[in-house]
């Protein structure tokens, strides 16, 4: 049975990027002399099996590169959507899903069979998701910066109160928090 | 020379109450058979020597009892506010600043001497402070749930960027996460 998981960086003020989709806060952080902490995408991407991602995501991840990334390994990528893009960029296996989030779990799903499933973002993914009961776990790190204003990773949530129970919390000398928590159903 | 504290608890998602200032996800996590966080405000008080609040949180803090608690300590309460308030509380020794959070904070600086100066809350104190460099350490423990909807800790902050040192962070068996970072100016 495949697991759901979520997996980023936020701000300590519970960003994902800056008002323009900047990442400069975690490249701040990066550098600092006490070390990266090691965010090692390849150890999780080699138990993913599919990779869910929303429409926005899709498009930023296109003009940016992301996905020629070969940590995001060879799983497909289903891509929420209201209909199937123009666009259509042949950087992974995508597969466009216009037929909801239920339908596109269902699908990934499937691919992943016993390995887990990416759920890759954005924001208004997790929070569907997480309303719908979909999500097992969350891996987020969590940056010791306050940038103010950006793109939240919590705030539409409907469900009131969502219960997290500790897997694993690893600090860094560079002041990053690593959390791994399941979602208590 | 006196240092200026923050010492709270949020919630994964960022909030210190409900809509209506509820803490009853606290009061979950806190049941969890795995424990209590020890959330030890005497240790913490005993180093205070001066608190400032907001004229918000002196009224819900005088409506809940608060303030007659021990483990605040014998320290003045300096209560910001545009006006004396007509319900004047005996639960502490309070002393009411009008004249802006600059001169709070010089009061509570005389005040505390060595010791520590306690930003009591709300989250609109902790941003006007954080806004005008007045902040030297923050003390956040995060309890291990999602609540959606309430006051968020920070909402409102006017400056780009924050970095944050770890000082320590401190993980629980009940999912508590217990941070201390100093605030790098």
């Amino acid at each position: 049975m495949s697991k759901t998981v979520l997996n980023l960086v936020m701000t300590f003020d519970g960003f994902v990027a800056g008002e323009h989709d900047e990442m400069d806060w975690l490249h701040k952080i990066h550098k600092r002399p006490t070390g990266s902490a090691k965010w090692d995408l390849s150890t999780f991407t080699s138990q993913v099996g599919a990779i869910i991602v929303g429409r926005r995501s899709y498009e930023l991840g296109i003009a940016q590169g992301w996905f020629k990334n070969e940590a995001y390994g060879p799983s497909p990528i289903f891509v929420l959507c209201e209909s199937v893009p123009a666009n259509l960029s042949h950087d992974a296996d995508f597969r466009f899903v216009s037929t909801g989030i239920q339908d596109a779990h269902r699908q990934a799903s499937e691919t992943a069979g016993d390995k887990w499933i990416y759920l890759f973002g954005g924001p208004n993914v997790f929070q569907q998701f997480l309303n719908e009961d979909l999500v097992d776990e969350m891996r987020i790190t969590i940056a010791p910066i306050l940038i103010g204003k950006g793109i939240r990773l919590f705030h539409n949530l409907t469900k009131r109160h969502i219960e997290l129970e500790k897997i694993n919390v690893t600090d860094h000398p560079n002041g990053m928090i690593e959390t791994n928590y399941r979602i208590m159903k």
